[in-house]
């Protein structure tokens, strides 16, 4: 037969030479090669080219025996690069082409029968996907770790009080738990957004080929189903066109980095001489040669500032996508980078962050000080007032009086007797040295989501279970 | 009684002017006023002080007959907005300020008991959330429209054919109604997440106060149900400090409009001379007043241009907040116009490219032609190979020096005799016009996804039905 | 004469309406329709149209008197806007429409002619380049308000000191001199941002055309030079299809609203009661009804919240003009918003930062106290000994011990004995009481650019000169 | 003498250890570690030490030997590096650490004399201006390269004509040249963008120290003009704590990357089968296994798709430096990565975009055809009534009907009598065969900036005179 008589082509050699009379060139393929941020992607690859052959030898599009030998191959190229023995060709221009060279040095021509019914345009949109599914699971763990640091810190911290700020001004008084367990809500609802993620991930690109599908008996439910996704995608043009789940993604984890330098901002405040609340421990900053009051906060600093990479990652990836026609340009061949870069920022920051919060000290004494000012409760005593019937905006007024006295007088709010007080307003029958009270004032703020010790206490309790629940969910789905 | 006698302080006056010398600079108060932007929360601040009175008089905070004052005043209010009778004064610098200062005149005194146990922070945080979510609403209303028109072309559509595309190089004969169909599926997950950021806006910030709940006995729950919150936000530093339920919508609004950029993109190629694939109906494109040829495809020129604008907003809110302390700073204000202007421009290019799209003419015979081309069916033949046992890299090659030959005759494909082919390979037992044939092709794509016109049918009817159901859904929320 | 004796077409029906057998859709008309935004270039477009029509006349293709009609057209035109009497009719879509309707009421017919040779692309680009040479001027006086606020202060507060910061930890002592200075540097460099933009906005669009030029022989040179530009655009696509001067001068605002970000987060520590540095006038801050302590930062706050819109638009603007061909597409109406909203943002920022630096109360006490740290001075004895030959890095060593000694002991580093000095290295002949004083260690940094007081002082001196040549330009300008 | 008699610190070791209890984490080592991308500077970085070196030895801080010593053990680590026989040392954090290091192994204890007067803060920013200024030297070259490209171009293709396109419509026949030139134009913007970028990064910073100067008597101009500035940052706080130069550097290449995304569409919709207007080079494109009549074109994708990492690059750092109070802050260390990134992406687009576009085929005749339709120059027809006194909108009229009367019987306007025409309008005294010509239409555009033959030829001549200045400028500073 003349065309088996023919030399296999070799998978390293450009298959559309054929019209061309040049050779690529060397800036082109320097230019164009993915394969130093892609090779990030081999497990997912090879995962795909399994579940791929498995499905190919049930329809009978490969034998059983072509199948085994597949497998193994395939198996031996996973051994090979989880103990760094896989050498990566940088002409084999992405990671995709690396695994089939290699799998035709160890299997041979039968190699070639493994991109049946597939086009690199599905693969490469698969192994994606897989990658984002599988960088999810990981980000949601070291989320809970950075969260369960926060809610181990409330629940231990409920005694202590520190002044809460609008205007990063003191405003009123606070528990220390409160505001961990503030950053605790936010990423509980990063979290949501991830695991919402990873949901509309679950549709699989595999069969979709390049465009249009295959003429061959794919089953694609079959696939979709042994890579762990919910069915296969229903558009094989949007199928390998989309990038909107990269989008997705790099949307979440923009959010929650702007959550992350929030507190990081705070931490750097309170670590500075001017606050005094915090301490980081030894092994979480770093110092300077000279000065030994000196404990830089570098771990936050860094995580503030890495906020601008992520969401400059998602900037950027929403400018490459804009304005694409359908279906696959190699526009979107810029898609890999942003979403790697992303992943193992937040994730680093969520990972050291977690121990920095765990081992930083607080300042007990200097919270409570700051937070000691009976100015900050005088809204306390317009609300005293309004369950007295009085207006607010009225009680309002009649505060603003009472403080401006005790400002004239220099005297603190709490000095005042109950008699002058009620010079003010009648219905001021309070014993000023008790209702000036931080601790009184929190207790008095027992509604759900206050900071009263019982409030507080009962959502550190609720949010422990949640983090447990969440914790076997992720041991279960190993 | 001292205070009582005390003239109450008309709400448009400053309220902490006490200890201030001198009066707010009138540089300051433009350049700080909001109410030229958040006059939008109108129905939104007035729904939720009549659930705020309603419950405090619930609570016996207020008597009934205040609260039946109150709830006429504001009710009154919400009728002078709804006939543009309102007159907003730019000197009570926001919204919330000109509707207590029209309450005042309207019922007097009472309107000083409405504010009660909230403060400004906990009432926009709650205002601007009633917002989101009924704009959510609104968008994904519009939204079906468009997914629906997409839908009906592709029903009606099914055996118009034209190149599927990629690198903007024809490759690969698909449907139109495949095409649509796959701008329905990236809109279809656009829809998704914005479902699911409306769940995650569920949580009441009203309660919270400044930033630590209140001293009096507040229902939360009751006023989180009368609003059709889910319950009330269990943090209230979280409650007035977040802004992620905006950054999730812009996030989901940009990925939204890099869609509809790409959709434009290609209405406005199809619309070129050198494509000729659809002409747009006079009433959605404009003229050129000497080059009758010319009909400019103003509407997706548009959409595809603001997209930039969407994201513009998206970028700016993430750089509002990042880096900012718990919990209000005034930096927050910032946060209304981008959301406003996103969910705005985005319901408008939603509700003018649904028409636009109904009503565009397609020039079937254009898309034929582009689609006529036998080589689009070369891949055919190396699956046709691989089906009889080929593998695939091999098959690849034969087809390729089948297509080199043709080439150098100056033959097309289908031009070819069977035996001409069997040279190639003596599998290949095809008859070329045949099997050279879009429409075979396409029939032979059967796979679920795939451009088959059975497959494509069926995804038709499946998207018709869930239309209704979401369309029934939409109609029993309200 | 058959053409004459047609009624002329109003210029507010649609001049390309011929072949068009419906109507536009007034949704069409209300998406596209830019004249809520761009009547902000009212002055511009006259300024344009009179330089055009004294040009048309010039070359013989207007009359003398035609020009003289159209000229006192224009003038009444201007004269209805600057005193708002000017009425905008939303169904002529733009401004440039809404003009020329209003020419045509006055003048009659001969308005017609003022068209000649120019298309809506060279005119709108003309005008946007107008409006943004002139709003750079303005933006630029603002800025050097701002930059004079700076240097008075600097001039004035020569003598207190505070600590400078590294990682928000207290590090050396500087003057607050010095620190304004830091900002002065700053936006200087934004000056020349702004006014290289300036001068790269020097070629003038007008005659461009559609996108071809004209057949009529317009003197191109002569309206450049007549609207202030340096000469004409040397190629007409590029006149009408570039929009990078709006991205140049967004680039710069960008840039401007993070150095005032920076300046305004300083504002807001300062203003904190933790570091107490400072307290705003009472005419630009705003308080709390209750809480008299507060006065909040308001100014800065906004003004730091800003800079995400201003980047916003910037954003916004080069993905919408990612990826356009030439020439003009309807997309590049988007420009102007984001130039519009960021220009009168910054201008904003300046105006209301300027007065708000100039006012406030600076604490000297609090920021003395803070700089008086004898280990913020540790570096000069490490320097110390560097000039007296030990390498600088050992010499760090001893200071390090030397401080540890201290630290252990409990004592200040000014209140070691020379001789306890010696023991760590004989060269250490220092009186520690003088040396570690704050005064004394400014006063050795007298190099260029450092902290001593004749290294401020004559910058400041260069600077009120130079700030003094500036305001002197600007007015030769006008 | 005691502090001789210690061993000398080791510069690997943390030398702020003293007061730590705890050894760093690892964690937060590689956390926080940069010589994986910051080794880029080592160049740099060893220059900025000569010269440092250099005038400490004349400031006789260093005698003529120890500067001798450290010249000789510099030169060899820059030797080194040249012949990659340096080893980086992950565990020195950062590339100046690991050159510190290896001094310290060459020279030994005199090694610790180069950091007298010197921080890591000036050190640092001196390095990255250094490399900035560097790099514009380079992009500036590589944008010359890809300008003279277009001009060559332009030069040799003067008689090719296509149409302009506005809306993506054709409009008017313009020539090649003209259209290439329009990116010229930008492109020279562009470089202006860059040069002046690196005129505002003439002041060193180096001799600013951590952030307020040194004690020691350091002579700022020498180092200053030794390393090709034009002198010392005047402003200590201000030079370490500024990065706007790495911001407009960003900015400018964002805009340029903006541009090749506007070429690159173009290239892409040229390259495709309904174009039909150029042809790729083999060696500058990539093809299909199956479809030859496939020719992708990867280059002008890639392109098109990297301005959003350029751009997203740009966004990142802007945000990073949102809101950091003076002076330096460890978030500043995420501000060379997205510089270096962009460096290199927009330097590899310019350097594979030259040759690409050197090298691509232009098929004329699908040009000319496109541009031969008549109804492109019926513009001319209006202001040839305009030249006779016609108002223009009456002539566009007249020219309306005229156009309509053509296509109502199906005739081409060249294809109408010189009689045929004067009843629309007496004036029309033209012979259409040769008026509709694209030829005499650009002939008759005759003005400056049009596409008249003269006019482009002109231009080409002027800017291939200024290509060459700029050429020998280039050659001249090295």
């Amino acid at each position: 037969m003349a065309a088996k008589s023919n030399p296999p082509k070799s998978p390293g050699q450009k298959a559309w030479g054929g019209r061309f009379e040049k050779a690529t060139d060397a800036s082109l393929e320097a230019f164009s090669s993915s394969v130093h941020f892609d090779r990030l992607l081999w497990r997912q690859d090879i995962r795909g080219s399994l579940a791929h052959a498995e499905m190919l030898a049930a329809q009978n599009i490969l034998t059983q025996s072509e199948f085994q030998d597949l497998k193994a191959g395939l198996e031996q190229i996973h051994a090979e690069f989880e103990t760094d023995r896989f050498v990566l060709e940088p002409s084999d221009e992405d990671i995709h082409m690396n695994i089939e060279r290699r799998l035709f040095e160890i299997v041979g021509e039968v190699a070639g029968k493994l991109h049946s019914g597939r086009s690199r345009n599905d693969q490469v949109a698969t192994d994606f996907l897989l990658w984002m599914r599988d960088a999810i699971v990981l980000l949601r763990r070291s989320l809970l770790g950075l969260r369960s640091a926060l809610v181990e810190r409330a629940g231990a911290e409920l005694d202590i009080i520190l002044p809460g700020y609008t205007h990063l001004q003191r405003a009123q008084p606070i528990r220390l738990s409160h505001h961990w367990l503030a950053y605790e809500n936010m990423l509980a609802r990063d979290d949501g957004r991830l695991a919402d993620a990873r949901v509309r991930m679950g549709s699989a690109p595999l069969g979709a080929g390049a465009l249009a599908g295959s003429t061959l008996p794919l089953d694609r439910a079959r696939t979709a189903q042994s890579l762990g996704f919910d069915g296969p995608a229903r558009n094989s043009l949007d199928a390998v066109s989309s990038r909107d789940a990269a989008l997705e993604l790099l949307s979440s984890l923009s959010i929650l980095s702007i959550h992350l330098s929030r507190l990081s901002e705070e931490l750097v405040l309170w670590n500075s001489s001017e606050f005094g609340f915090i301490e980081f421990d030894d092994a979480f900053a770093t110092g300077s040669s000279l000065m030994p009051q000196k404990k830089n906060p570098d771990v936050p600093e860094l995580v503030r500032g890495k906020s601008g990479r992520v969401v400059g990652s998602l900037t950027g990836l929403l400018i490459t996508m804009k304005g694409l026609p359908l279906s696959y340009n190699r526009d979107m061949q810029e898609d890999k980078e942003p979403v790697f870069d992303a992943v193992e920022t937040v994730q680093g920051c969520l990972e050291i962050l977690a121990p920095t919060l765990r081992t930083l000290r607080v300042n007990n004494e200097a919270m409570s000080l700051a937070a000691s000012d009976p100015l900050l409760i005088a809204t306390d005593l317009a609300e005293y007032l309004v369950e007295r019937g009085v207006p607010f905006r009225d009680a309002h007024g009649v505060v603003g009086r009472v403080v401006a006295h005790a400002r004239e007088q220099g005297r603190s709010l709490d000095a005042l007797s109950t008699s002058e007080l009620q010079e003010f307003h009648p219905a001021l029958e309070i014993e000023p040295a008790s209702f000036f009270s931080a601790e009184r004032s929190l207790e008095a703020r027992s509604l759900i989501g206050g900071p009263a010790r019982n409030s507080v206490e009962s959502e550190v309790e609720q949010l422990r279970a949640g983090h447990l629940a969440l914790a076997d969910q992720f041991e279960a789905d190993e």
